[in-house]
């Protein structure tokens, strides 16, 4: 089920901008019993998108409303929200476009087999770069052909790919952030300033870290991070956590922490 | 008017992913006399793009044939090709997306002055800087934020903007591509191999040097390239030729090899 401005409707002019030049910012997050989760910090990583790309707000209480309504009664699902800066004349002046456009889809929940989270993921290495882009950095916006070519790297043998960035910096999966549990039992995940898209689920994580006061640091990482971690995880805010038990050969331990931040942000209950 | 798949019709479903990912390539030319510009230029690049994302190609000699349809009767019009990878399941992942989406749209002209032809315009300093993705360089994707980004810089007082890569090198204007007339009167175009649009008209000035036997090479340029030049142009299918007649303070002369290319590659009669 898809509304458009409110109202029902599963397509979208061609002259919007979201599809001319993928101008809008977008979020998907869970629903559990009628509720979306964490909504607030995706409505505030998607508001950071519209001001980075000086997208008008649509009417928060208004798309608010609506977004609760469609949630009502679901179970579990998917939620999506798509923001673009709405139809304009051509050209990419985005000046006089006052009218964004507002999107909510509901749609089922993938299932994912028990043994993701608790044996953890093959996460394959992707060739594909993330270019250093620091104006696109950090939120979620309609540009994502270096997701999908990064994607279609991999099969089915593996369920999450990791990305580099052109400069040879570990930054995030293909869908997924990731994080580090290092030999010193401290946490690290990449810097996102100059690309990846900073997850509500990582927020959830460095925020639960820093509750449980384990030491936990952003900075960049390398590929010789991974090799010499002691345990990986994956994050996203329809997976929770995965842990990965496999990576370029080597094979990595679910440590009890990874299973703690598992059971505290849990999205499948 | 706009055609989707053949049909008339001036909507898209919302899980097309050219609205979700940016995924697929487009094209603008100018329709003169009920034909299309240059179509097999364009058609070449957009197929280039196509291979480059590993869309399937749509059927050509059906899509040549709505595109020759649209375009008849029309003395003076634009023409939009796009094509997306179509709908698919959720998630990046593009396989068993196998039914790509055409799109042809047909839209009025813009009228310029002709004072931008004859007198030249002026070209504004973009701060917005271009990502160095080679993945994604040399063709017409639908992601184009940074495009967006570059041209909120500049008001009407600019008729075009020149954008530089994050290292620094001079590639393009925000909807054009750039020569440099040097003091020894040859030419020089950016090398985009790591970002930037070739665009048709590019190639038509770059034949056309070629058939004069007059020096041309594609490299890489700075500002300071910019600032030594004889004279600047800027190209692109719907303007032709634009000489700049102002970049940061300094004016250039519209010299006689650009009102020649001008004549060369009219696109208004």
């Amino acid at each position: 089920m898809i509304w458009v401005n409110g109202v029902f409707s599963d397509t979208l002019p061609i002259t919007d901008r979201g599809l001319l030049y993928g101008d809008g910012v977008w979020e998907t997050l869970a629903i559990l019993d009628g509720r979306p989760l964490r909504l607030n910090w995706h409505l505030e990583r998607l508001q950071q998108g519209l001001q980075a790309l000086a997208i008008p707000s649509p009417d928060m209480t208004q798309w608010l409303t609506e977004i609760l309504k469609a949630c009502r009664g679901r179970d579990s699902a998917v939620l999506k929200l798509i923001v673009t800066r709405g139809q304009g004349m051509r050209g990419y002046n985005p000046r006089d476009c006052c009218n964004p456009t507002r999107i909510v889809q509901v749609t089922p929940r993938n299932t994912y087999p028990a043994s993701y989270v608790q044996q953890g993921i093959r996460l394959a290495l992707c060739e594909t770069r993330l270019a250093q882009q620091p104006r696109l950095a950090g939120f979620k916006h309609l540009n994502r052909l270096e997701q999908v070519l990064a994607r279609a790297e991999f099969d089915s043998d593996f369920q999450e790919g990791l990305v580099r960035d052109t400069a040879g910096n570990v930054i995030e999966g293909t869908m997924s952030n990731v994080f580090l549990i290092q030999a010193d039992s401290s946490v690290v995940t990449p810097a996102l300033s100059q690309c990846g898209v900073a997850g509500v689920m990582r927020r959830v994580v460095l925020q639960a870290l820093h509750e449980w006061g384990i030491p936990c640091r952003i900075g960049s990482l390398s590929l010789d991070d991974m090799h010499s971690s002691q345990a990986i995880f994956m994050t996203n805010s329809l997976i929770g956590i995965w842990p990965v038990r496999e990576f370029m050969g080597k094979t990595y331990p679910v440590v009890p922490l990874i299973s703690a931040l598992h059971a505290k942000v849990n999205v499948n209950t």
